[in-house]
C-alpha cells in the first residue's frame, strides 16, 4: 500500500485539452494540493494542460512512473492496465466507471482486469472510484475538484463511495480537521478495505480512521484487523437494512449486511459506529489531544446556561462532575464578586470579570490528578474584553498541552470567535457544550477500551470427532431430528435436561419410569418448528397414565397436522423447575460468518427484543459480557432479593456454542430455547434444541 | 405581551459614553437591527451616544415612551421601576443582574420590585436577562452584541438563559434560519414562560417556537398551553438531573425537574424535546415548507452513496421508500445511459447527465398523491455544469412551492454550493442526507400529531365523598394502613382481589373460610414497605392449618422486626392465579403535579425500566396509549399464541387512578404492585396497595 501513497512520478491517463475532460481535474487537484513529485498527463490527442505536455501514450514518457491514475472510458481500461504491466508500472488507480455497477458487460471487463492484475502482478485501486489522496506529499488523485483544498492533518479516510468521501472531506476541512490519507475503494477489484485499514493502522501519519462502507468484503477479517488497532476507527455502514440494499447494489455492487451483526462486530473490535455525521466530526476534533483517561470532567463556564447544558450532557455520556479540590474552591470563592455561592463543578465564573482567574483555575486543574479532562465554555465575550479573553483561552490551551490534560472548548460566543479558535488556534472547537462532551466521551471510550477478546485462550474441550460423526448421521441439510440435535448439544458439553426418545407408547412409559416424574412429552418431527404453539409439548406429567394419554394426544396431533408419511417420534424429558429461561442461539451472516446470540428466552424473546450478539468464536469472559448486555443478564446477576444465577455455567455454554459453529461450518443455525439457568452454582439445562444444517 | 413587542418609543436606562458601558450595546443592537421606532438613551451622566442625546432622567424625555429597557446596577432598579410607574410606562424590561441568583440581598430587591409591579400595575420582563427582540420592527434589546445580526424569519425563541439564547440565535443565523421574536426570561419575576409561549402561539409572525428552560414555573400550565398549540414547540430542558441542579439554581434560581416527567409532558403536549442542538436546527429548516403529511418519501440522488445514507436514515426515522409510479420508472429508464438498472427509490440519477431529467422527475413527483415528500441529494457537481445544476435546483424548489410538495435538499457538493443554496435560494439546506430525513420526520410528526387528550370527557364515577371520608380516617400523613389503602382503591372503582383484615388467628381462619382457598396472608404494618422481601407475604395456603401456621409466622416476624409497640394486622387475600403482572402507580412532581405510571410489575419493575408516565388526569384512551408504550403493554396485546389481556379494564383503572390523585392532592404516592391483568374481558385485580399521604 505504501507504494500507492508515496510515488515520486505519476502518470494520469485520459487527459485532454477539452474543457469538459474529467482527467484535467486530477491534474488540477495535484497542482492545488502541491504535489511534490512529477506529473505526466497522458491522452491520445496530446496537447498541453496547465503548462504540462500531454503525452499520447504511456510508452512515450521520458521515464518510468511509480503510479498510473486512469480515467479513460471503461472499454479502454484493460488495454491501459496491460500497458502499465508491460512498462513495469505496478501501482494502478482506475477511476473510470462503467463496470460491474452497470451490469453484465461491465462484469466481463472487470474479469479481464483481474486476469491482467494476476498476469503482471499488479496492485490496483478501483475501478469506479476517486482514487486516493496523500496530503503529506500533496498527492491528490480525485478527478472531482476538492474545494476547499483539504487541510493536512492526521485523519485518514477510506470510502467506498467517492462522492460520500469527497463530501465528508469537505466537512472535515470546514470543521478545522486535517486529512492525512484518503482512499476511494470503488468496486474493490484488488485493493479492499481490510488491507487499506491495516495499512492506515501502521501508517505513522494517521492517528484516526474514518471508514465509509456499503458492503463488507470480509467482515471477520475486518474484525481481526480492528482488534489489533491502537488508533480509533469510526465506521459508517448504512447499507444494513432492506431499504438501502438495492441502491447500494446498483451503486457499488454491495450486498447489505445485518445491522445487528455490524453492531456486534463494532463492539468486539472497539470500532465506533457512526450513525450521525456530526458524531464523527466532533469525535475527530480530539485527534492530537491527550487521551481522556477517566470519567471525571470539570466544566469551566462563564454562561451559567451553557454550564447546565454541559452538565446535562455529562449525565448522558457517562461523565461525573467531581467536587473541586478545596484549595481551588477557596481560590475561586475569594475572587468572586458576590462571595455568596460556594463554587462547584461546573465552575460558573459568570460573576468574575478577571480572565486571569480562568488561567489560574486551569493551572490548578492541570495539576490535579483527580481531574481527567476540562471543558471550557468560552463566552459570551463583550467587545472591549475580546483580546484579553482570547489571551486567556490561549493560555489555557498552552497549559493543557504542557500538562497533557485534555481540554475541549465549546465556543458559546459570536461565530466570529469560533472562527478565530478554529482557524488561528487549531484547537478542538465545538459549537455546543453537548458536542464537546460527546467528543470527550469518544476519547475516553477509546482510552479505556477493553482488551479485545482472544477466544483461542479458552477453547472448549469437546470431542470434534464425536460431533463430526453425529453430523454425518444426519440425512442431509435442513433441521436435525430433535434427538440428534439434543445429542449433539450434549456432546459439545452443553447440559441438556435428561431425556430419552420413544418410538411408541411403551417406550415412552419406560423412559418416563427411568427418568422419574414429572416428565414432559414433546413431539419431534421435521416440519414441526414451533412445538409449543402447535400443542406439541405436554408438561406436568406426573404418572404413567398421564404419559400414556399424552402420547396418544401427540400421536393424534401427528396424524392430523404432519404431512402424510412424515416420520415422527416422541422425546420424553425430565421436567425441570426453577431458574430463569434464556435463549442461546447461533446463525450465520454473509459478511461476518457465525454469530452467537443470547437473550430472554421462552416466547417473549421477540417482544422484549432483548438479545445480544457476538461474532463467533468467543471466550467465556466475552460470553459473560455478552450476557450482561441483556436485561435478562442483569436479572440473572441477582436483583432485589433474588439470588444470582449460575452465570459461569451459562457463559461456558455460550462460549462452547460459539466454537461449535465456528468449527462446523455446515451448522447454519442453532436455537436452544429455552435454557434454564439455575441459582448459585447449580448450572444450566437446555430444554430444547433446533439445529439446521446447510 | 404584544405591547412589549411593538413599542414605537423605547427608553434605554443605564447608558453612558464610557466605552465599557453595557447599555451602549442595547443602542447599538437597536441601530444594527434597524429599529423603526424612537430610541431615548437615559443615564445620569448624560452626553451623547451614536448620535443620540443621553437624557439624565426618564422624566426629562420629550414624550412618553411605550417601553423602558433597564440596565442599571441592581440597587437602582427599584427606583427606576418606580419612575416608570410614575410616568405611566407599563412595560419594563430589566436586564440588570445581581438579584436572587446571588442570594438573600438580591431576593429582597426582587420582593421590592414585585411590590412596585403590583402598585403600578406594570408588566416586567427579567431581571437578570437579555430582554427581548422583535425582528419585525428591528427591536433588539439585548446588551450583548448580536453578531451576525439575526435574519428576519418565522422562528421565535424563549430562553431562560440569555447567553444560551444569544448563542442559539447566532447559530440559527448561520444555518440560514430567520428569527421573529426572542424573549430572555431571566429571573421571571412577572412575565413567565407560559404566558410568553401562549402569546407566541397566537402571534401571526411566529411559525415555530424554541424554548430553552432551566426550571418550570408551572409545568401543568405549560402542558395546557402546548395542548392547544397549532405550531411546533421545541423544548430544551437540560436541568433534569442532579448534575445540573446546583448550577441552574445559582444561575437562574431554578430547581431541577424530573427528566421522565418532562418526557411524559412532552408526549402529552406534542412538544419536541431537544436533546441535541443540531436536531432543533435541522427541524427548524422546515419552517415555511408545506407539512409532511405521511411516511412516503422519494429520494432523488446523483451520488449513489448519499442515496444509501439517506435510505438508512429513512429506516431510522420511520419513512418508507415507496416504489416509483410505473410511468416515472419508465421515463427514467429511457433516459438512463446504461439502460440496465430498473429505476427504484432512491432514484439514483448518477448516470444521467442531463439535469432536465431531474426537473421532469420532480414534475412527476409533485403530481403524485402517493408521495408525501421529496429529498434531493444535490451533487456532486463538476465545474462546467454548475450553472445548469443550480438552475435545476431552482426549478425543483419552484415546483415544490407551487404544488405544496415538501422538498428538502441535502447539499452533497462543495461547501460553496451549500452557501449558495442557503444564502441565495433560502431553502431548507442540509449538510447530510440524515439531517434532512430527520428534519422531515419532525415535520411529519407534527403534521400527524394525535389530538391532545381531554380527560374531562371520561371522568370516572367514583364517589368523592366516600373517598374523602376514608381519607379522613387516616391517622395523619405517611403510609395508610394496608386495609385502608385497599378499601380506598376499591372505593375508587379499581378491582382488588377479595380480602379481609384479621386482628388475630381466629379472624384469619374465619376470613380464609369465607374467601375460599387458596389464600395469601400478608403482614400489614406501617414500617414494613417491602413485604415480599421481608417475608411478610405467605402464598399458597390451601387449608386451615396452613393459615394458622402462616399467621404464627407473621406474628413472629412482627415481634422480631417491627419497632416495639408498632401496631400490625394481617390481611387475608384470596389467591388469584393467571394473568400478567403489571404495576400502576402515582406520584407527584414539583413542576407537573400528579403523574401516573404503568409498567411491568412484580419485583422486576426496576430492572426492566419498563415504565410509562403521564401527567394526570388522563382519559381511558390516553391510558391505553400509555400502557402500549411499555413492553409489558405490547405483551398484553397478545403475542405468538398468547391471548390478549383485558387492556380495557387496565386502561380504565389507570384513568381512575389519574383522576383520584388529581382530585385528592393529599395523596402523594400510590403503588399498586402487582395488578393482575386477565385474558379477554376477565378484568384485572390489584393484589397490593400502598398509599402515602402528605
Amino acid at each position: 500500500m505504501k507504494n500507492f501513497y508515496y510515488p515520486q512520478k505519476v502518470a494520469v491517463i485520459g487527459v485532454s485539452q477539452n474543457p469538459t475532460n474529467l482527467g484535467r481535474g486530477i491534474i488540477l487537484n495535484l497542482r492545488q494540493a502541491g504535489y511534490t513529485g512529477k506529473i505526466y498527463p497522458v491522452g491520445p490527442r496530446g496537447g498541453e494542460i496547465y503548462g504540462l505536455r500531454i503525452y499520447q501514450h504511456l510508452r512515450d514518457l521520458p521515464e518510468k512512473v511509480d503510479l498510473a491514475a486512469v480515467l479513460t472510458p471503461a472499454r479502454f481500461v484493460p488495454q491501459v492496465v496491460a500497458d502499465c504491466g508491460d512498462l513495469g508500472i505496478t501501482r494502478v488507480v482506475v477511476e473510470s466507471g462503467g463496470f460491474s455497477e452497470l451490469g453484465e458487460q461491465g462484469r466481463e471487463l472487470e474479469k479481464e482486469i483481474i486476469r491482467l492484475i494476476d498476469r503482471y502482478n499488479l496492485r490496483l485501486i478501483g475501478p469506479n472510484g476517486l482514487g486516493l489522496i496523500n496530503m503529506e506529499i500533496g498527492l491528490s488523485l480525485p478527478f472531482s475538484q476538492l474545494a476547499p483544498v483539504p487541510r493536512r492533518g492526521n485523519i485518514s479516510v477510506i470510502a467506498q463511495s467517492g462522492g460520500v468521501g469527497m463530501h465528508r472531506i469537505a466537512w472535515m476541512t470546514k470543521e478545522g480537521l486535517g486529512l492525512n490519507k484518503f482512499l476511494s475503494l470503488g468496486n474493490k477489484l484488488n485493493v479492499k478495505e481490510n488491507e487499506a485499514l491495516a495499512y492506515f493502522l501502521e501508517d505513522p501519519g494517521t492517528e484516526m480512521i474514518y471508514l465509509y462502507l456499503e458492503g463488507l468484503e470480509d467482515g471477520r477479517g475486518l474484525l481481526e484487523v480492528a482488534k489489533r488497532a491502537t488508533k480509533p476507527i469510526f465506521l459508517q455502514m448504512p447499507n444494513v437494512v432492506p431499504e438501502t440494499s438495492k441502491i447500494a447494489l446498483s451503486h457499488t455492487a454491495s450486498l447489505a449486511t445485518d445491522e445487528k451483526a455490524v453492531d456486534a462486530a463494532c463492539r468486539q473490535g472497539n470500532i465506533f459506529r457512526v450513525l450521525r455525521q456530526s458524531d464523527f466530526l466532533n469525535a475527530a476534533k480530539m485527534v492530537g489531544q491527550p487521551p481522556v483517561k477517566g470519567n471525571r470532567l470539570v466544566i469551566l463556564s462563564r454562561s451559567g446556561g451553557e454550564a447546565v447544558v454541559g452538565a446535562y450532557a455529562c449525565k448522558r455520556y457517562g461523565f461525573t462532575l467531581p467536587p473541586l479540590a478545596p484549595a481551588l474552591a477557596d481560590f475561586i470563592h475569594e475572587r468572586s464578586r458576590s462571595k455568596i455561592i460556594k463554587p462547584g463543578n461546573p465552575i460558573d465564573l459568570g460573576d468574575i470579570f478577571d480572565f486571569q482567574v480562568y488561567s489560574q483555575v486551569m493551572d490548578h486543574l492541570c495539576q490535579d490528578p483527580e481531574v481527567d479532562a476540562v471543558l471550557l465554555n468560552y463566552g459570551p465575550v463583550y467587545d472591549p474584553e475580546r483580546a484579553e479573553a482570547r489571551a486567556m483561552a490561549q493560555h489555557l490551551i498552552k497549559r493543557s498541552r504542557e500538562s497533557g490534560k485534555p481540554l475541549a472548548i465549546s465556543v458559546c460566543a459570536t461565530l466570529e470567535e469560533e472562527d478565530f479558535f478554529r482557524e488561528d488556534l487549531g484547537v478542538p472547537t465545538f459549537h455546543f457544550p453537548g458536542d464537546a462532551v460527546r467528543a470527550l466521551s469518544y476519547s475516553r471510550d477509546f482510552a479505556l477500551r477493553p482488551d479485545p477478546d482472544d477466544p483461542g485462550t479458552d477453547e472448549p474441550d469437546f470431542d470434534e470427532q464425536e460431533i463430526a460423526e453425529l453430523l454425518r448421521t444426519a440425512a442431509g441439510n435442513g433441521f436435525l431430528p430433535m434427538p440428534l440435535a439434543l445429542s449433539l448439544i450434549e456432546a459439545a458439553g452443553i447440559p441438556v435436561a435428561r431425556w430419552l426418545a420413544a418410538a411408541n407408547s411403551e417406550e415412552a412409559l419406560k423412559a418416563a419410569s427411568q427418568l422419574g416424574f414429572p416428565v414432559v412429552l414433546k413431539l419431534a418431527a421435521p416440519s414441526l418448528l414451533h412445538k409449543t404453539e402447535a400443542g406439541g409439548v405436554i408438561l406436568n406429567l406426573n404418572d404413567l397414565p398421564a404419559v400414556v394419554a399424552a402420547y396418544r394426544r401427540l400421536a393424534g396431533l401427528a396424524a392430523q397436522h404432519l404431512p402424510p408419511g412424515e416420520a415422527w417420534e416422541v422425546v420424553v424429558m425430565k421436567q425441570v423447575s426453577g431458574g430463569e429461561e434464556v435463549l442461546l442461539g447461533a446463525q450465520r451472516d454473509e459478511a461476518f460468518g457465525p454469530l452467537v446470540a443470547c437473550g430472554a428466552g421462552g416466547i417473549l424473546t421477540e417482544i422484549l427484543e432483548d438479545v445480544a450478539l457476538r461474532v463467533a468464536p468467543i471466550s467465556r469472559q466475552e460470553a459473560r459480557k455478552q450476557i450482561l448486555e441483556t436485561r435478562i443478564g442483569r436479572i440473572l446477576q441477582g436483583v432485589r432479593g433474588r439470588p444470582a444465577a449460575d452465570l459461569e455455567a451459562l457463559s461456558r455454554a455460550l462460549a462452547i456454542l460459539s466454537h461449535l459453529v465456528d468449527r462446523f461450518p455446515q451448522i447454519k443455525e442453532v436455537d436452544l430455547n429455552p435454557v434454564r439457568v439455575f441459582a448459585g452454582e447449580e448450572g444450566i439445562s437446555a430444554l430444547d434444541a433446533r439445529i439446521r444444517l446447510g
